[in-house]
């Protein structure tokens, strides 16, 4: 049997009523402090969507090209259902509506448009260059421990190892820039895919971090996901950074490549954040 | 009386069966060819949205604060639905799911977070700088006939005065950077405000036009959009970037800054293009 990978594990879905509602599972593993990890919960509705889709159309369209969410309440940790709506059935594209719900009440409300990435697609014009980043054993591993003494289970399932240059919130010195950067992969070796990029879009901490000392939690309100490209085996390099704070919210793009250098996956963010 | 402007009457919603249903129109003079304009679309969910959720709890969030929207059909010109619901009523902010409906079957689904921009808020970090533009008299009118002869009614509505530097395309010589720069005003004189911001958001020809020679109309899979600030009065600048072209996927990347030079809108999409 082939080994089940933790990110597997905890973003099963199975499927009744027809494959109306998919039965899920909150991972106590996948948080930070007490909270379910928004890009988790994201991966977790895609996963439900294509599942949906499939069982409609076969499995044409296994990947998510893009996903957008709306969080509209953190999640308990424990059992949930994702309820959906396929809204097209394409040629090339299916688009499904997802929504996460607990004691039926919607927790995460999400938009996917399902496809089929070519492996072997080229870019055709631009993409960011792939930032010039110390190698992993240079970078600084991630702590289990967050700002405030706050436990990040999550650390024990990925490993973070972000470049010296965007670390200076770890030591209390913020560098300004409001930018991180960092090295990703899974703890138990699983190598990235379509569906871990819908993670990875959410995975470093707030890059606001880096803009002044924290001031706590930045709880996403809207996420919005593009997969560009099926990643090849190995780490991803990962940026975030934040873009404009004002009236306690603020905007964040994170961009992910894939160990070739080629951008694979894109996000934008809007959450709420604290200002002096 | 005071006077009823174009967009206000093309975006009118009338709510029914207690707040659960708006019937609007999709107007015929906000159109690409004979399709209705996206921006337009998401503008005219996030007024049912904000009208639906003032029905529930008061007129405490009026603004859209962020706006996501997935194309899932062209809706035809004339009577539609807006079904929507209300998922979250916190006390700063309200989330609502709207979705534009003709026969029964969705066109564009959105979801829009509602709350109240402070016209007196100023930015606490960040935000992109303003870029140097000629003033519209030194820039390019738009025309109402777009590549390949296609009509373009929305342009008798709304006035877009190119940047020359990025106007190569509109002679057949794409400056090949993938920036378009205009300023967007409405003909009618209507001042910019936080809903019609949704609309200037999409409101340029797509930035491909200035990467290579058009390949055609390049429909919008995906938008989320995010207002910052209350617009001040007069011409908005707007900048729009294409970003990756892969796989017959575009991501692009838009702003707006208002005539003090403030950034009030940022906005991302996913489009389907045509590679040669």
């Amino acid at each position: 049997m082939p080994p089940v990978y933790e990110f597997d594990r905890a973003t099963a879905v199975v499927a009744r009523d027809g494959h109306r509602i998919h039965d899920v599972t909150v991972d106590p593993g996948w948080t930070i402090g007490d909270k379910p990890h928004g890009g988790y919960l994201l991966a977790i509705l895609a996963r439900a969507a294509a599942d949906a889709a499939a069982a409609v159309e076969g499995p044409a369209h296994p990947h998510p090209l893009a996903a957008t969410a709306t969080y509209v309440a953190p999640p308990a940790l424990g059992p949930a259902e994702v309820h959906h709506e396929v809204l097209r059935r394409g040629r090339g594209m299916s688009q499904v509506r997802a929504r996460l719900v607990q004691e039926g009440r919607p927790r995460v409300e999400a938009t996917i448009t399902l496809g089929r990435l070519d492996p072997d697609a080229e870019p055709w014009w631009g993409g960011t260059p792939v930032p010039v980043v110390p190698a992993p054993e240079g970078a600084l591993p991630s702590s289990t421990t967050g700002p405030s003494g706050m436990t990040l289970p999550i650390m024990d399932r990925v490993d973070i190892r972000l470049d010296p240059a965007t670390a200076g919130f770890r030591e209390g010195r913020p560098g300004g820039g409001g930018e991180l950067r960092a090295w990703l992969s899974f703890r138990d070796g699983r190598d990235p895919d379509p569906l871990s990029l819908l993670y990875a879009l959410d995975a470093l901490p707030p890059a606001t971090f880096e803009v002044a000392e924290a001031n706590g939690w930045v709880p996403t309100l809207s996420l919005s996901a593009y997969v560009r490209a099926v990643p090849a085996p190995g780490p991803l390099l990962v940026r975030q950074r934040a873009g404009l704070v004002e009236a306690r919210l603020v905007d964040e793009v994170c961009e992910v490549w894939d160990v070739r250098g080629r951008l694979v996956a894109q996000a934008t963010q809007l959450a709420a954040i604290r200002t002096r």
